[in-house]
């Protein structure tokens, strides 16, 4: 069992990113609702609104959160509040001008990636100062890397879907439609400690072709593939893994495709070491899947990081040129798509060590068949 | 029964949509994934995630929709999608230049309010152009005035979310916890047709008195007064409702406070007509409330506009200049918090027609006794 975030952990995150921001030239970080909000000071406000909430961090001060004067109350109970200092603003104020106060007039900040628009185009109107930054553009090292506790969380959501998955393998697939398969996954995923469940795609024959195919209301039959995708959230980590399993025996065809896949992944988890670039891990497995003749099959990146949310940098795509670094956490899930007949992908979640990488999903690979 | 959105629906939408971006002075609008693009094409994707998906409108020309190119299925198969172009684009690729191939190079454009920063920022930096403008500021009447069908909607939500509050009247209330309640509103939104339930606030004795509080472990006692806040969507439209319920007989104080708000949340729905500044209707119910001694307990602003979401323009808050128009909906929802005692509110939707408003929400609003 880990034990929870405290509040010093917390105050150590938001010194570490002020210092990321210093590093980056920036004068400090402007943190919308949502994951990094969450990561930094472990405040989720109750939903997302045109009313501005936001977390100023800067090196060597105390960080600072904007919150509507209505949710003050509940700031004030996140689990990092204590390190912070918490100031409300009232409908009828410009929030742009309460938190212009707090930033130096003529600096860069980074911005969180999700913060809205309407928020950004506020701040840019009232304090246009030295422009502003994506904040996985101008910090991308920030959360991408994992100390232990996040490791730890890491795995034991993945640990969670390898349950999950071993436990699906007993269930019918034929003649039940993929929304039953996938409220099957649901289930298991929360059974197994998921407080949150983001996805579950069962693809099954021509609908595994599109990676993106979530679950409908298609009848499973004896003899399709099924692409299996599944993920969510346990004590704040993301769990995301994918096997493709057949119903019943497979053919030659859809042996080899799985075995082209396989070593695809298999390829793409060796190369990982320190220092390598990220689109070096997607440049190897796509090399395994053109030498075999399905390059024109494989049609998205071979993988993403995972933390807090189930998408987030490093990147495993072309262009990435980020080095790996220990404590990285993100998939590696290539696939082939052949249209209107069937798909295969494969996904582990794996981590950056010292000496290469290691898999958080530990279960089969093979292509199991299922009934 | 309501009929579906029909594609000619959205294609007159967007048409509508250009024409008020060209009215405002803009070449168009991007829309980002969320209500406006649900609104304007019924399409919804499974994530709103990095990958940038954006829909151009601009006057007298078909609309474009950008999708990653994983995602161009689904894209195609929203049900308004006929009426669009639809383009994807691969991992790898840098997808603001290739909206900005679709973009007039110095003309301003009106962006979603909920548009990720990281994506206006890559638009800024590749087509800085005549800059961007959050939808809801340069185009505020857009979604604010509801067409027929909507209305209808939206009317149709009112009632189910009435059916919902008539039906919690009869649950203990008791030495249950307010999330035990809270449970029972969202199974009873759930059963009278919501598809999505977005919150039910339980805020009994002192939590009542913080208005944003949902609800939590407290075990509701014989003497508080609780407040009741409750909505979602039903077949794509909000609702919200709140009425302020006592367990046992309330006292001379809890009467008189209730009293107050019920006078304030009429004086308001009365002074509902077509070409009254929002800010009016916020001032008509601050005025009784004020008049009353309550004035610094009144927190927040007296409303909100609903429709695809139950949060957007109109706000009935000071400051807000735009005048009523006819098929605007929006909440009255007046309120005093007593803090460490307890909070009331009274909300309805309300409609403002040729004359005058016309609430959405037809419940009791005198203070109900549960057990």
């Amino acid at each position: 069992m880990v034990s929870a975030m405290a509040q010093d952990d917390y105050a150590r995150r938001m010194e570490r990113a002020g210092l990321a921001a210093a590093q980056a030239g920036l004068a400090g970080l402007i943190v919308a609702p949502g994951p990094d909000l969450v990561w930094l000071c472990g405040y989720r406000p109750t939903a997302v609104t045109e009313r501005l909430t936001a977390l100023v961090i800067e090196p060597g001060r105390a960080a600072r959160l904007l919150v509507p004067v209505l949710e003050r109350p509940d700031a004030e109970r996140a689990p990092g509040a204590g390190a912070l200092e918490v100031a409300g603003w009232s409908d009828g104020a410009d929030p742009y001008v309460e938190l212009g106060k707090w930033l130096a007039p003529h600096r860069r900040y980074g911005v969180s990636d999700g913060m809205w628009a309407l928020h950004l185009l506020g701040l840019q109107r009232t304090v246009p100062g030295g422009g502003y930054a994506a904040l996985t553009e101008a910090v991308p090292m920030l959360r991408a890397v994992k100390d232990a506790y996040e490791v730890a969380r890491l795995a034991a959501a993945g640990a969670a879907a390898d349950a999950t998955y071993e436990d699906i393998l007993g269930v019918r697939f034929g003649g039940r439609r993929e929304s039953d398969v996938a409220a099957d996954l649901a289930r298991l995923l929360v059974e197994h400690g998921h407080s949150q469940v983001d996805f579950t795609v069962v693809g099954s024959g021509p609908n595994g072709a599109n990676p993106h195919h979530e679950a409908g209301d298609r009848v499973i039959e004896d003899g399709d593939m099924v692409v299996l995708d599944f993920g969510g959230l346990k004590d704040g980590y993301g769990s995301d893994t994918t096997r493709t399993v057949h119903v019943g025996e497979p053919g030659a065809e859809e042996r080899k495709v799985h075995g082209i896949v396989r070593e695809a992944q298999q390829a793409a988890f060796e190369a990982v070491r320190p220092g390598i670039a990220c689109q070096e891990i997607d440049r190897v497995a796509r090399r395994v899947i053109k030498a075999a003749g399905y390059g024109e099959y494989f049609i998205h990146r071979t993988g993403h990081g995972i933390g807090v949310t189930t998408h987030e940098p490093p990147y495993m795509v072309e262009g990435e040129h980020l080095p790996l670094v220990p404590g990285m956490c993100f998939s590696i899930e290539p696939g082939i798509y052949l249209p209107g007949r069937f798909g295969v992908r494969i996904e582990d979640i794996v981590v950056c060590t010292e000496s290469g990488g290691l898999r958080l999903n530990g279960t089969e690979r093979a292509l199991a068949v299922v009934a």
